[in-house]
């Protein structure tokens, strides 16, 4: 028998660490999900960022202006793999997932300045909430447990993990949402929910960490979906 | 005994497969090198790029100007993780690595307009050289043989691969290199002059082909390295 491949949706914020989407984190959640035998389709929101910053410096480089939905298309290589989040729909995919970056916090929701009292942008929030509700699996890496997830999730209660850090696990608290620590190689998985996160470079320090962490999220969100 | 960590040095021409460095070919070269047992040390010339591509159109987005430097940080993760190319001697690393992408053709040379006919960039061109008569071995990912690698040491002989693409074989030939045939997910090795080269996205199609291929290029490095 020739079964259907899955088909991962993936959600970008523009192209590097400080202003967009983590990178690395990006492409080991493309090879996981390819590494388990399923396909991906990246989105992004079609919006201008937050800031641009100079990667060279942590400095804003001011005057400067980039869109997510262009910068994001770097990641996925151009063409269709890349489409707006507003053609998104659960039907047409078996999970989401969000790697992380400040751009998960600037550009998918103002989390980078408000912390707990965040607002997600209204095309995130729908795909979230239409994902969940159609009972599809959704994965939250990094700070998008707390950026993304727990801002619109938190009221159902699911469990989450940014790692350790007590500042971002509070916010996470704030909204609703259980908190668990949870160690850079390690996954937490809310089964009832079918919610999985892992810190990724809340924790780090290297690739290869990141990369095993990122790996366990993908495995259980592709058992999730069946 | 606890020996010292090989240290490989990995050379970055921007961000984004169109107008500079193939950010899946960087990523996964960082991945296979921690996960080989060795550290890496990225780096970049300080100049403009030769333009930007809109990655979601493939088009040149006149009137826009970026930075080799200062865009290759966002794929190292900024701070010390990328030193300016002029900053590189060849004594304080075990090897040199030239992930692909349109910008080792376009800003590491100027390949992608004079093809065979070539320049490497005068600080790139240093490195290959140094690390090459230091005795040390070379990778080169993708378009790299033919942009920067059969430039600098086709007039040694070197054994090359870019895949299949008859154009671009010729090319690396025309400068004196060998050029084999290789599949994505192998790499072909010059022992004697320490040089070996993967076709990454000169064959592709998918992260996880690309993912093998840059894997045995970094264990052959690593290998060549003792």
């Amino acid at each position: 028998m020739n079964e259907r491949k899955k088909k991962i949706a993936v959600v970008l914020s523009g192209c590097g660490v400080f202003d967009g989407t983590e990178i690395h984190e990006a492409v080991l959640t493309l090879l996981a999900i390819e590494e388990g035998g399923a396909e991906w389709q990246c989105f992004a929101p079609d919006v201008e960022q937050m800031h641009v910053v100079d990667h060279s410096t942590g400095k804003v480089a001011e005057g400067s202006a980039r869109n997510v939905y262009v910068e994001s298309a770097r990641i996925s290589r151009g063409g269709d793999t890349l489409l707006r989040l507003a053609e998104y729909t659960p039907a047409n995919y078996d999970a989401l997932v969000f790697p992380g970056g400040f751009g998960a916090a600037k550009n998918l929701s103002d989390f980078a300045t408000k912390g707990p009292e965040a607002q997600v942008h209204a095309e995130v929030s729908w795909a979230v909430r239409e994902t969940h509700s159609s009972g599809k699996p959704i994965g939250f890496i990094c700070i998008t447990p707390a950026s993304v997830g727990a801002i619109e999730l938190g009221h159902a209660g699911v469990t989450l993990t940014i790692g350790n850090d007590p500042d971002t696990s509070s916010a996470v608290e704030r909204r609703g949402a259980k908190h668990v620590e949870c160690p850079v190689e390690e996954a937490v998985v809310d089964r009832e929910n079918k919610i999985v996160s892992t810190p990724a470079y809340m924790l780090g320090p290297r690739v290869m960490d990141v990369s095993k962490g990122i790996r366990a999220l993908i495995r259980e969100v592709l058992e999730l979906c069946s």
